[in-house]
């Protein structure tokens, strides 16, 4: 999964794009779990994966798997932000989400999506930091969605 | 009402999520709503809130209260920026919606969401100006809806 | 059509809003389509214009007309981007659509939105770059949308 993930979109097949109520609903779950993040939430964010999720980056493609872990990276992450005075927000945009070829028997989708982090410092102004594209693969969970993968590009981060 | 929101989201109990169609209304709603600022609209933009809306910051918790004040002082502030020869153009992100617990039975609505400002000088570069979470009481008002109270929180200022 | 669209907003006559299904399916497909072309994919995205789709600026506002001319156009101003080393990423916001009074009955919309483009040099730095709104006038395509005009507003050009 991992392999076919880190392929540049334009060496994927063409996909059937997914319904719109797939659509919104990936949307508010990803909104929804941005926020968890951004309010230092990390076991609550970890939750959000399946229960052996993988979060991978080009800038460390071995990745992480496993809630466990990633609520103890993320944990750390956050206390290092805060060490550092800044209130932290991600922001996605330009969503698009299509049905999983090799999970469509269970509702597995793929979404696909920008984000970028805006960091302020206390009493200062608001800048934008990073600039990333993340592909995730997201399997049902009663009316909303667990990440099984996510992998992010950073636009700063030449292969 | 207001001392509930001001409470951080990590002490608010977990609540419903709105349904998709509450989800897409909401989102079309406050991008109208945002529009209507931007474009210089301060009466169309006050008559966003409901009669007696609250639009309250953490800057200023005391709040204003009625469509007359709101409209008043947003037109004031609209011709600062046109004074400082900014283009100045409000964006939002990462919403997510839930019942209000209160006011599930009137179909009110609480939605948090991010904002930046984003300036523009006349053949200028725009830049990022502010960020900002805002929680929104929200409630119905024929196809769409109306703001009962709105607190935004700024990333800058620590409580 | 292009008069029309070039008059501030506060001077067009109140719209119908597009229905919450117009809404979503616009959403994606704008998204999709900003995709396309941060991915470089300059005839993918000209094939998401009608055949002689108009693609128009405030700071051009001849404008470019039809898919040939478009997917022209686009690759070389990709070429450009990737000579200066960047990774570009257009960001959109703020959507809101309506029924287009003059070709409601073949289903036709017009969405209006906010731009804003993202640049990244290698090692380096996200920056915001550049602020608009655009005009669009889409009709629809089986399940999604093709653009038949697009009119670009630059936040630091003033009329």
């Amino acid at each position: 999964m991992t392999e076919t993930q880190a392929l540049p979109p334009t060496t994927r097949t063409p996909a059937t794009p997914a319904t719109p109520e797939q659509f919104v609903s990936v949307q508010h779950f990803l909104n929804r779990q941005m926020q968890l993040l951004d309010d230092g939430r990390a076991a609550d964010w970890a939750a959000t994966f399946t229960e052996d999720g993988v979060f991978a980056q080009d800038t460390r493609p071995e990745g992480r798997r496993g809630r466990a872990v990633l609520a103890e990276r993320m944990e750390h992450h956050v206390g290092v932000i805060a060490a550092r005075g800044l209130t932290r927000r991600h922001w996605i945009g330009m969503l698009s989400v299509e049905q999983d070829e090799d999970g469509a028997e269970q509702g597995r989708v793929r979404a696909r999506y920008y984000a970028i982090v805006v960091d302020t410092p206390a009493d200062g102004e608001a800048g934008l930091h990073l600039s990333t594209v993340c592909d995730d693969v997201l399997v049902p969970a009663g009316e909303s969605w667990l990440v099984a993968h996510r992998y992010i590009h950073h636009d700063n981060h030449r292969p």
